[in-house]
């Protein structure tokens, strides 16, 4: 399929996948309040014969599903966001940090790897003020982005959400208070309640903006990045392109090598998603590696240096507290964040309580300045099965409850990391635990995986885990692809990953009753009964796969309008049938239908008849011996 | 890997996998009570450096993993359980059915597949007598089949189990009564209440019993089978072979097309595992597609037919009634099953009763004097999102108990096949109705699919639906493979659907809290800890892929010993980190302990003072226009 086959790449290695998915069209839907807002969505048409609207679709794609748009890697993508974060009148340019060689790990210039060729000052805050979206939600302000998100939710659908309001919600939705129809005063309230979070740094102007949140739709994050052994920028920018196109509503750049600096710069001028990173990485790469060697200047440098490139949301181990780090020694595999397990080891080496729990207030005051958010992370989440739930994870967690409340005092956004490896029977109890003690800030969980005997699988063993726990309240599901715990992501482990973790969200939405959730699953099952092969194939989260397996048995294209399937073949269809049956059944009065019913009772009664007398018949035989253990007939 | 690629073919395109899987010794268990009973096991041997036992796990390959068996296509299988059949005296061979053209679909000679080369004359219950194992469970006979099973859900392992009876129970079973160890008492008890089934007709000796039932291990089913459209012998005799091979506990021959009787032989013959099939797609193969034309007297014909040949179990739609078709008329994918349509369509051609369920006591007859099971078939069963749980569905399973009841009157083995597709919130009460209705007979369901979006994935949709209905109290999972809906299941299919299901039955029995289930996953987690990576492979359910995905990162054979993985490289592992954080750690003694604390909660308390002066500091710039909305400080 030429629009996802992997295009052609430039002298530097550059490629990126653009165009429209099979079957649709890219759309913008203008906001009736501000119509410099402009959201992007994807409608999916149907067959003539479907007789039925284009099915609309969340669209995290950004401009490289639209080819009205000019994609230049070099140049980066538009500032969609620039207006509407100077017009607040709240920021200022300055001369940022200059970029350092350690900022790439000193690597030697043959390695280097290239800056990206635009440079723009970079924005902060005004005497000290917080310029977050929770701050401009508590004091009242609906900013765009929250308008965006509005839009962006809905789908534009109110007609779906009146119907919505007309019939019962079906569904559990254990507390979640989704309303029919998601207004922007309602994003706002639920941002100034911590309740949810809208992950937008000033400098990173291209976001199109998303909201996680218990009440929206749930939202899933793919990992990227390169590492000390293997990959390049270009195959880092191409995954990032990849994740988003797919499906993938925020990205974490994991990258640990060298030329971190200049990765991310590369990934950030190009992404239509906020990026996530891990702060203490790159901090490590400046301290050569060496844990103890790491200081809070050295942290606070990187941090500064993120906020500056655009970061959206930060990860941070405070909650790895020297306390606590002893209650993994008896664990099956100890600490496996990296995150956590580095900031164990300086706590040990130092003898010293974490530096970023002791200095979390400065950390507050330096995100707040460009509105990046805290992912409070789980240092201490379990590796495995055997660790799952144990006290040194359920402790971290409570102090990220303290956490949230300081970082809401200054007006910085925050949400909280979650396991990991967790049995299905302990899965609930995480939820639970974490809206009890975080306050109801979003969850964002990775996986959990549900058992540890399937690597090559753990994209599967963990999806199992994450639908639940977005069932149960989770607002973001990191994903994981077939490759976990044995190898780096391609751009096909990629996709594996971001379309498991999309179809387990959308089953979780359906589960908590998401108003309109159903509506894509409705158009592809009568698409599927009325033999709209092509409808069925744009309908899927993977229309490309989904026809590649169709035509590998029948590769000839009448069979995608032929009214079989090659399960049955053509004499031997039940969607056919059925098609027959209900023709008939439609045809039915209500006296035929009572009718039936008697008939079916008396020939119900007879068959009980026939069977208390065979029973009598051959009681003795096969009774006798039945006595001694208690059997159905009992 | 030489072991699993794809064999030479022979002349007549037979080949099959055999050999041993990486790091695995095939091992005979032989009973302390019957010498006759020798149940296959797989030991998983680890690297020495890890001082473990080898790892004892369940396995379904029958001969075809052990070196010393001499596999001969063409003979089939040595006839395991000839002498316990025969030793019971309640059986006679007899002059079996003619095999007749339509049995083929009167193929033309030049089409016809080959005959199976061995012909055995089939065995009967002598004068009316029922043999199956519920009337020798009720008449208290332990027989081998059962201590078969008996061994062979423990593993052999006493030990574990007096462990596990030492430690609290880990899990949540939903009122299941799972033993710590499992006795030939205990499996004949629970056939005798008709809680668990062995599917064993006499005629299929080479069968190695399994058992089916909610206080066992959970099972799959893999489902193979050629169709009018493609497919050939050879390769459903192959797919039979490899999905026994990955851990299918049972596999059903769906064949549809022509040669449905001679391609049943060579599986039968050929099968280490209980075949299921569903009589009905022959029976209509006999009467030329035509449902109306189905008649009893074909029907039963077709019955004995498949007695004789040694199928296991049969899926009959005895509870899709007449008056109950109507019902599914204005679902969204009406009726999807294809034995649910045939009968609906033979019910409103006639307008009388379902004949499969006005001659089921006949039809118990039958199936008692070969001691075939009943999997009652869901033909009503949802096929969509949409029509989960609605009266057509829960009246069927309801009709489905009834005929429970009269099936055990006759000692026939009972369990009932369920849905399908169902939201996550809607799965557990499909659990609950069966367990009411159908007093306790093995669930058997197909996932559930928890969305309908992701065609092309649908082994990844159900997978989550199976895990929860498993960890409810399901005993056997029919899996999905990636082809579901789209076309036939090939090799690769039948692999990544027998592994996706077997990881969700095993997440199931870890949420049941089966006792020694973690075994494997602490094993494994272990070798992940301690970088033995040939452990880690050898621990997986699928070995060469785990494998396979770390070399396509990692190739050099130094790289399975090297102690760091691709994911961090040599100087940023956490797994390596965590070893010198645990060594320390277990060093500290109980006073350092709790200076930790007192230090820490130090720590915390000034926290909180600088949190709250800050707090007071910038109160009235935050917090007065904070006060319009209910915000986090509050």
């Amino acid at each position: 399929m030429p629009d996802t086959a992997h295009p052609k790449t430039d002298s530097n290695g550059f490629s990126v996948t653009t165009g429209e998915l099979p079957g649709s069209k890219k759309i913008y839907v203008t906001s009736e309040r501000m119509d410099d807002v402009r959201v992007p969505m994807r409608e999916i048409h149907l067959h003539p014969t479907a007789n039925e609207p284009p099915v609309r679709v969340y669209d995290t794609s950004g401009p490289y599903s639209d080819p009205a748009a000019e994609i230049d890697i070099y140049k980066g993508l538009p500032p969609l966001r620039q207006n509407w974060v100077e017009g607040r009148g709240d920021v200022e340019r300055y001369t940022g940090r200059d970029i350092r060689p350690e900022d790439n790990g000193n690597v030697d210039d043959k390695y280097l790897a290239p800056e990206f060729p635009v440079k723009v000052q970079p924005l902060r805050a005004r005497d000290g003020k917080a310029v977050t979206q929770l701050a401009y939600a508590r004091a009242g302000i609906i900013t765009p982005e929250m308008e965006f998100v509005a839009v962006r939710e809905n789908l534009a659908r109110a007609q779906a959400a009146e119907e919505a309001a007309k019939t019962a919600r079906d569904g559990e939705d254990f507390g979640a208070e989704i309303p029919d129809f998601i207004t922007a005063e309602f994003v706002r309230d639920e941002i100034a309640r911590g309740r949810a979070i809208i992950p937008v740094n000033i400098n990173h102007p291209e976001n199109e903006p998303m909201i996680i949140g218990r009440n929206f739709l749930v939202k899933i994050n793919a990992n990227i990045g390169n590492s000390a052994v293997t990959s390049s920028i270009a195959e880092e920018v191409d995954k990032m392109v990849w994740a988003t196109r797919w499906g993938g509503d925020t990205v974490m750049d994991l990258s640990t090598g060298r030329n971190i600096h200049n990765t991310r710069e590369w990934i950030l001028r190009n992404s239509p998603v906020p990026i996530g990173t891990v702060p203490i990485y790159q901090a490590l790469e400046k301290v050569d590696g060496v844990a103890e060697d790491l200081t809070w200047e050295i942290y606070r440098d990187t941090l500064i240096e993120q906020c500056e490139q655009g970061v959206d949301y930060f990860t941070i181990h405070a909650g790895v507290r020297l306390a606590f780090i002893h209650l993994t020694a008896k664990r099956v595999t100890g600490i496996v964040s990296r995150g956590g397990s580095i900031m164990a080891k300086w706590c040990l080496a130092h003898h010293k309580e974490n530096f970023l729990y002791t200095h979390f207030e400065d950390i507050c005051e330096i995100m707040k300045a460009y509105d990046v958010s805290f992912s409070l992370g789980d240092g201490l989440r379990p590796g495995s099965i055997a660790d799952a739930n144990d006290e040194a994870q359920f402790a971290e967690l409570r102090t990220l409850g303290e956490l949230t409340k300081i970082a809401w005092k200054h007006d910085v956004q925050v949400m909280i990391e979650g396991p990991g490896h967790v049995p299905m029977h302990k899965i609930k109890v995480n939820m639970e635990e974490q809206l009890k003690h975080c306050h109801e800030a979003p969850f964002y969980t990775l996986g959990p995986l549900t058992t540890d005997v399937a690597p090559g699988y753990d994209h599967i063993t963990s999806a199992i885990g994450a639908a639940m726990i977005g069932w149960f309240g989770t607002a973001m599901l990191c994903y994981v692809t077939p490759k976990e715990h044995l190898g780096l992501p391609n751009r096909d482990d990629v996709k594996a990953g971001v379309i498991t973790y999309k179809l387990a969200a959308h089953a979780a939405d359906l589960a908590k009753g998401h108003p309109a959730a159903q509506i894509r699953d409705d158009a592809l099952s009568r698409a599927r009964f009325e033999f709209r092969w092509e409808d069925q194939f744009n309908l899927s989260l993977d229309p490309e796969t989904a026809r590649d397996f169709h035509d590998q048995t029948l590769p000839k294209e009448a069979h995608k309008v032929a009214h079989f399937c090659s399960m049955c073949g053509p004499k031997f269809c039940s969607m056919k049938i059925t098609q027959e049956v209900r023709d008939y059944a439609d045809g039915l009065t209500d006296n035929q239908k009572r009718d039936l019913e008697r008939m079916s009772e008396e020939e119900r009664e007879r068959g009980m008849a026939e069977m208390s007398a065979e029973f009598k018949k051959r009681g003795s035989e096969v009774y006798l011996p039945a006595e001694k253990t208690p059997g159905p007939a009992e």
